[in-house]
């Protein structure tokens, strides 16, 4: 086995440099994941700690919920013990995601106590991996003949692509290559098994995932057959639309997962081929990880038509079917998006793991062809829908992220349409998808920060930095980028950028969020001259860096506060304002606010004046919960109607419509912080006079 | 077997006078019954027809959606045919159901091919009972040697207990009393089989309704056992919280209806005992039917403490549950309540059999303890959520009735949570409880009109005018009240009252609505005077005549266009009005108006002014939807975002928020009348400036 890999064998454009975090925000939310979060699923996952499971919000309660399982699992596969397979048949998968967590948090500390855990799992592993490089311990423990009999629902490579992903993590971070070579042997195996040629398997696994790791792996690895066999996978789909259907049959035995055959074709990805795919439906979390695939193997095979298709479905998701604060998935029922504009506030899914997929998603379109866009949405689930899928504790996990909620809706006794929308962050989950991917995604945001590409002759390389994350950054030949801030709190961001004379001269492009550049567009000066900050075409601000210069550059983003509004095609956010400030969408919570939060009314006409006149209170609280900045504005309040009122009755003709109104004030949070306080209602849109 | 039965042996106060119904609207709608109605749903239930029926709106498609079968269901119990039973366990409840429809049919007209038909029904059905009178027949072909081993899904004693409905209906219509005969041979079984004797079994139907039917077959035979059955089945709910577990696990076979016993107990009105029961929870048609057994019985037995617990089930639906067009029924998941003031309008059931049931809860209410709110609520299930479950045409039905439907949302590609809503009536049911529910009560709105009380001396009736439905009515000693009116489009009522001397006298009660007691009451006047027309405590204005005396009464109610708000404890409906006129709520659908409904916004301030100026435009259409009022006013209409708009943006800070909104009108026509031109978007409730 060839264990000396190429690096970035086909991709000089994306390149990464050595990213040294010093944000206040990441540096603390990353700490957490290093010493909190990491620890902790740890102990689920041997089972040393006892949990509390929330029901599966899926509906899939079919499977165990007492205990984790999951190094037992692997245990048991490996030999080492005896006993049953517990929980989902890819259980494999939260140590996988885990490690690849561990692996983003060593390359920023030393972390001795985890490396070892790290080098215990993959050793633990590489025992319970097959000869042949297969590895599934739920098939190898309860159907070792039905190696890849039933795709549709099985995340056999589903659950084989997370380790990749971590084992490329593995390498890329430590160096050491003990998790590539299981990784290799697991590619090699699913390559021998699937492919276009005859005997093997003309079809891909029911979730999406096998293609963007295999293009990760190609990555590392220069090993064509990977990125091959990845477009194949992602080829294949939607096909031949009775595969799965064939499969169980053939398989005739019970069901992996029971009811998992019921869902439409779309639910698989699996409705169409994918280059005639139009919208995003189905699964979320599929949707985010297929396109990932997709966007990776655009790039890395140059597909013009594979790229185009990414674009599509990135224009279908942004442009019609994501909330404000990047959470995807308009319904509980298949976890799926459902149809254009169609979000509603109450009932909807925002799976932690589709926001993060969304994340994965707009990373690779901005290593695809670079545009400030990807930025804003990956900025989006930093701030908002992936963070607040995690308690501030790092114990605690949402799965479902509603923009409206309530604890006697979500009761057993409540309406059983929101029985799905935890107000308060679960222990953990039988099907515990989210926790070690949101852990993943903070372990590892220093990568989402830059992006370079070098011009066709060689002579320029441009870096476009496309999150405001402080941090300092080493480049090829000796560039330097210092980038410092107490963003997302303060728009104030400097950068120091050093070309050594030896080095390609650089050009530095700066995102200008799309949240700044309506009305007030950023300042940006350059060695203290102020320059047109005006974006390009491609949202960002150039700024041309010599070989040989120091160049230092501020820049200030536009942090007022905003009332923001949703296109009207938008039903349920019809007549409704929220509240950002910055990328951060904030939300109220029944522990900062009087009455049922629904009664609260934002005076939109009087918006600037209050702006103006300073009524709209903003401070950073460094008590509250882990310092945040509140927003206190006036609003106004709707008359709590009594119990003994008519439940219907006539409006008032009183032409004084402000009767029924008291003056109020309105407190909020950013939405990520929210449900840290004990169970409350929660609101992110509210009733405007608009 | 006694067949010489004591009329009303218990109850001089319910007398029933003989009404001749005049009113066109119900006129119309008993035509319709007898002639479009009851011959359609035969031929669907003699499988005489093609139906394209609906998915079950309750999620239950484990029944054959082909056909009904109902009519040789009950041959082949009766030994006619051979064959299998089809269909869910309680089809026999559609005809009997439509037995009951045309019973009361032919109390107004004589359909001799109608009374064949019921002849010929009624003769299968004595067939096909048993020698002890049992008779369900998905037991007998199905399972004979199970018998009341399931009571939780097996609904034989709802399935018995629609048929002494029936049978009660045939007795008091026609006067022949094959019908009762059989019923009360039922009666004798389930006496024999349930009663708190030991040796019988101590729980009851997991689907109320026998209670209902026992209370009716007892004021028609006078038969203490049936009353005291009654009594007995409603006390023993809730008593046994291992009642039905315990019967399934004795029973030991598979399940009726797979999936029933997941349901919370408070589902089967059984989790606690009904004495103690605060809210009205659970499936919600089992709600109604049971309260009213409840307020039956409370009623033939003057048990007191069950009065309360009726007015207490009341209260919490009336005040607390119910849509403005009195629907009732929350979710879509056990077909039930929620909790207090959950009222969303997309993802709501309103089964139609529910606002049945709440009619038939109000008018024992009202023979409890006469309230002109009972009126009230019998009116608006009769104008609008019971109405609303049928075509014009009479051969199509709703299951669900939203308050708010988009074709989109309910496509099959839609949003799965709103996939139980359809925005077109369907053919027929799988579980087809709601056409013939529907049938029975339009057939019979003339009960619904009078109730009589005698003072305790005996020398006054009471007679109270519950509902404006012309007809001329025939009451004890002579007494004749002759009401006239073109109601409910036209608010002008009026009533000759004849006393023969030798009669007691007369206290005649006219309701004053609810809806006409706000801001301007309704003007009463008595042979040409204005009386106070000031309703008393119990909601009615009384009029006094004496014997010997002849009088006539006008009265002039509130026909005003009113835009109506509900309690700020209801989430879903804060900041939006609804428009009534008199009785009818009325709706907005695609057809008539421009742009998604959701776009238009309805300028409560100047309301006022609007219809002072006569700018709402309010007129009798003949030929639209088979003759309705339509409601023409102007508002103001968002603008509809591009598709190119981002999905979110800031509000502008534009100080004249008018801006963004155009000119517009809004058509508005009855609620029950939507669905009848194709499928579109309907909506009740409308966003408003307040
Ligand atoms: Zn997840
Ligand atoms: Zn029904």
């Amino acid at each position: 086995m060839n264990t000396t890999f190429m690096k970035h064998a086909t991709t000089p454009s994306s390149h990464q440099p050595t990213v040294r975090l010093k944000s206040t925000f990441w540096k603390h939310y990353q700490e957490l994941i290093a010493q909190e979060v990491l620890p902790y699923q740890w102990a689920v996952m041997s089972d040393e700690t006892g949990v509390s499971m929330a029901d599966d919000p899926g509906g899939n309660n079919e499977f165990g919920r007492e205990k984790s399982h999951v190094l037992a699992n692997l245990r048991i596969a490996a030999g080492l013990e005896t006993g049953e397979h517990y929980g989902f048949p890819f259980q494999d998968t939260d140590l996988y995601k885990w490690i690849e967590a561990a692996a983003y948090i060593m390359r920023q500390r030393e972390e001795p106590q985890l490396r070892r855990l790290v080098d215990s799992a993959i050793d633990l592993i590489a025992k319970a991996q097959c000869s042949d490089g297969y590895l599934d311990s739920f098939i190898q423990i309860t159907a070792p003949t039905r190696r890849f009999a039933r795709l549709r629902e099985s995340h056999e490579l589903y659950t084989m692509g997370h380790f990749i992903e971590a084992a490329v993590a593995c390498h890329e971070s430590t160096g050491y290559d003990k998790a590539l070579n299981v990784a290799i042997r697991m590619a090699d195996c699913i390559d021998r098994a699937f492919g276009p040629e005859d005997g093997k398997i003309h079809g891909s696994d029911g979730h999406p995932e096998i293609e963007l790791a295999l293009s990760r792996l190609y990555e590392v690895t220069g090993e064509q057959r990977y990125i091959d066999l990845a477009r194949y996978l992602l080829d294949v789909r939607g096909q031949d639309p009775d595969f799965y259907d064939r499969q169980d049959k053939a398989d005739g035995s019970k069901p992996f997962i029971p009811g998992m055959s019921q869902f439409p074709k779309s639910y698989y990805q699996a409705a169409e081929p994918i280059r005639e795919q139009k919208h995003a439906d189905g699964h979320a979390v599929r949707v985010g990880y297929l396109c990932t695939g997709l966007a990776n193997v655009a790039r890395l095979t140059g597909d013009a038509e594979l790229a185009d298709v990414a674009r599509r479905l990135w224009d279908d998701i942004i442009r019609k079917r994501m909330y404000i604060t990047g959470n995807v998935g308009s319904t509980r029922v298949g976890e799926s998006f459902t149809y254009d504009y169609d979000l509603p506030n109450e009932t909807m899914y925002g799976e932690s793991c589709a926001s993060v997929s969304m994340a994965f998603f707009a990373r690779s379109m901005m290593n695809l062809q670079p545009a400030g866009l990807y930025g804003d949405i990956v900025e989006k689930e930093l701030f908002n829908g992936a963070l607040a899928g995690m308690s501030l504790d790092g114990k605690h996990f949402f799965y479902v992220n509603p923009l409206e909620a309530d604890p006697q809706a979500s009761a057993i006794d409540g309406n059983p349409d929101r029985h799905h929308v935890l107000c308060q962050r679960a222990d953990w989950f039988g099907c515990a998808c989210c926790p070690s991917n949101i852990a993943r995604l903070i372990a590892s945001v220093e990568d989402y920060i830059y992006t370079t590409k070098l011009s066709h002759n060689g002579d320029i390389l441009t870096i476009y930095s496309s999150q405001f994350i402080a941090n300092s950054a080493s480049f090829e030949d000796g560039i330097a980028v210092d980038q410092r801030s107490d963003f997302p709190w303060n728009g104030h961001i400097e950068y120091s950028i050093s070309v050594p004379a030896a080095a390609t001269s650089v050009d530095f492009a700066i995102r200008i969020p799309q949240w700044s550049q309506s009305e007030a567009s950023a300042v940006v000066s350059v060695d203290g001259s102020v320059i047109d900050a005006t974006p390009g075409i491609d949202g960002f601000v150039h700024v041309s860096v010599a070989s040989g210069a120091t160049v230092h550059i501020e820049c200030d983003v536009d942090m007022r506060v905003k009332l923001m509004e949703a296109s009207t095609r938008v039903r349920h956010d019809i007549g409704k304002v929220a509240v950002m400030r910055g990328p951060i969408v904030f939300c109220a919570e029944e522990a900062d606010n009087q009455g049922p939060l629904w009664l609260h009314r934002i005076s939109v006409d009087s918006w600037a004046k209050m702006l103006e006149t300073n009524k709209v209170d903003e401070h950073y609280d460094e008590d509250l919960l882990d310092g945040v900045e509140v927003i206190s504005m006036p609003d106004q309040m709707r008359t709590l109607s009594s119990t003994e009122d008519d439940l219907y009755q006539p409006v008032s003709n009183d032409t004084d419509s402000e009767t029924s109104f008291a003056d109020s004030r309105l407190t909020l949070i950013p939405y990520y912080s929210w449900a840290n306080r004990g169970r409350g209602r929660m609101q992110v849109w509210f009733d405007s006079n608009r």
